[in-house]
């Protein structure tokens, strides 16, 4: 397999974008990665996107996006995994470079949540855990997420305050994202006076419905060396599913594909996760941060959330998760989300983190952790400095 | 990139399976493809699927669906360019074995389509078309391709009968599969006899609505010659893109995508188009078949209609095509159908075909083209024994 390197990111600030179409954010995404990398093509696309047929009416998403971008012609193709999608076509996208099957190719993400018609952004978003078994029955994921949560305070004494410290973080962190949905800090106390959802999970510890894209472009080291970016090496994919329902799992306060997608990563990149310097997760709720940060293997069952409390994730912490605000902060375009990761990840390994969001000490390897659904697909990804 | 060969291929019959659903009519066809190829494991699933959202409520498909066939935790990837997610499955699967990622790798596609709620299977299909500029002001699937009849029609004088003869053919042809959903010949007068849908175009010349699903089990050159089933190599894949809008395309007689994808596959496998012995292509409407004969060139411009007129393309013909009963008669479970392409050539090339089917002269090389939308999006794949 041949080396690959991130060499282009691009993105625009996200949030309830009513000016915008589907293909317009996308576009807009698109366009500043291909600038950011200076290249004037790219040979392939992928396109991450969970369900562009129930929020705008429109699949077959790769070919829109490869005619709207004007790269007609390209081999284009979109992906989906849930929540994970961004994720994974960044992994198609390595494995086609590594592959020499092309030599650049752009993995792009994309949803348009907010003008959804039909039954909604909750039923459409729900179409990503259990048909059958859940959603027939009036299950969607607050009410999943919920669940873990509670499982986790019963089986490790979790205080509603270490639960609140996740968005409590993120905010502070997304105050410093000028491309984030909620680019401002709150309070602690906010997250537990605010209209609870699934109990115990309050709006604050939901991430909210977004509209956003994102793209990064991927080629061989060989030919980023050519190019004037500085050069993040991949070194890592890992990709892995569980029970699509949640009740058939073996454990409710643990993500086994993500420890699996984790450890997989870690292996092909030759590398511990105590070798990580920052890593992003997916907090679609705070207790997801929690469960997926002790899945990674970066805390012991049942002290992730003390950790968030006690600041070990924090911007200036040990071991930094999710500066760019999370999906809390920056916002949850499901199917943008993994690649809003990776900008993140090579943002702070370039040390082109904005407003004081760049973290101390010269950054040299990021993780980014994605999921679908309740955490049946997780996909991880290793970026270094060359 | 490794070598890569088919090795197990399973499928069950498609039709109206009102008494399975969407995960039985895939674990069904996936099975069938571990037990055809004498594995007892896959390391990574690809699923082409155009819309479970819109269908069956269901994405995320990947992950259900490697929960359902028994390899919970294996990666699990569903993709997605409309009509054409069968054979992007492939491609993908076969670039994961290319690569070295992976060693054993099922390709899939499934759709439940008869069974759909909401705004129907017509609207579903129709978000593979250009939402802006074509759904949103009535357009449909059937009436842009009667829009390619017509101007084919004009430009190359093409008769009625002509038209006719590819439905006919593709009935001779699905009366001999006994997986076909209409396994049963027609008459050629039926076709012009039959219900008009969308002028010239009757109901005979539209593939049907269906519920199915297809599989195939990819794996390297090396790990096939210790399996004890015959060696059928993929040495070629091609996949392209044009204009998601009909209206913006050079041309409305030619199909851009399956001229490149053809051209890419080709070159990819060192063959010419005359090398091939036996081609399965997306006859969604009767023009369709003709046009795409042509863009691969197979035939010259306006001269395929004449071809299939004059038996070339018949099961006894110079090049026979659709041998399986083509969309037309095998059915069109639109994910699925890519794969189903691939089912019927390793077939054909294992000298397996049922019912007297098999062609004649012990054919060592074949074609699948599968096309999303008006052909918004084409994949390729050339296979040959080995």
């Amino acid at each position: 397999m041949r080396e690959v390197a991130v060499v282009g990111i691009g993105i625009l600030k996200w949030g309830e974008l009513w000016e915008k179409s589907f293909r317009n954010i996308f576009t807009e995404a698109a366009l500043n990665s291909i600038d950011d990398a200076g290249v004037d093509h790219i040979d392939s696309l992928y396109v991450g996107c969970m369900t562009g047929g129930l929020f705008v009416g429109q699949e077959h998403v790769g070919a829109v996006m490869a005619d709207y971008i004007g790269q007609k012609n390209i081999p284009a193709v979109r992906v989906e995994s849930a929540c994970a999608s961004g994720a994974i076509a960044f992994r198609q996208a390595f494995m086609e470079v590594a592959s020499g099957m092309s030599d650049i190719v752009m993995a792009g993400g994309v949803e348009k949540m907010t003008d959804v018609s039909g039954d909604g952004a909750t039923y459409a978003l729900a179409t990503a855990a259990d048909q059958e078994w859940e959603v027939f029955h009036g299950v969607t994921f607050p009410g999943l997420y919920a669940m873990m949560a509670r499982a986790y305070m019963k089986k490790y004494k979790m205080t509603r305050k270490q639960l609140s410290a996740v968005p409590y973080k993120n905010h502070q962190n997304g105050a410093k994202n000028p491309y984030a949905q909620y680019s401002f800090p709150i309070k602690l106390e906010d997250v537990e006076k605010g209209v609870l959802i699934a109990d115990p999970l309050h709006i604050l510890d939901c991430s909210p419905i977004t509209d956003g894209a994102a793209a990064a472009i991927l080629t061989t080291v060989d030919i980023a060396k050519k190019l004037k970016k500085p050069i993040i090496k991949v070194t890592g994919s890992g990709l892995a599913t569980d029970t699509i329902a949640l009740a058939q799992r073996e454990s409710l306060t643990w993500l086994k594909s993500t420890e699996l997608a984790g450890k997989a990563a870690l292996k092909m990149a030759g590398r511990k996760i105590t070798d990580i310097d920052l890593i992003e997760v997916h907090d679609c709720f705070s207790i997801a941060e929690i469960i997926v940060t002790e899945s990674l293997g970066l805390f012991k069952p049942g002290k992730g959330a003390k950790a968030a409390a006690d600041g070990v994730t924090a911007l200036d912490g040990k071991i930094p998760v999710n500066t760019s605000g999370g999906l809390k902060a920056k916002g949850h375009p499901v199917g943008a989300t993994g690649i809003g990761q990776v900008v993140e990840i090579v943002k702070q390994l370039r040390g082109e983190a904005e407003n004081g969001r760049q973290i101390k000490g010269n950054p040299k390897v990021g993780m980014a952790q994605n999921m679908g659904g309740s955490g049946a697909s997780a996909a991880v990804h290793i970026m270094e400095v060359a």
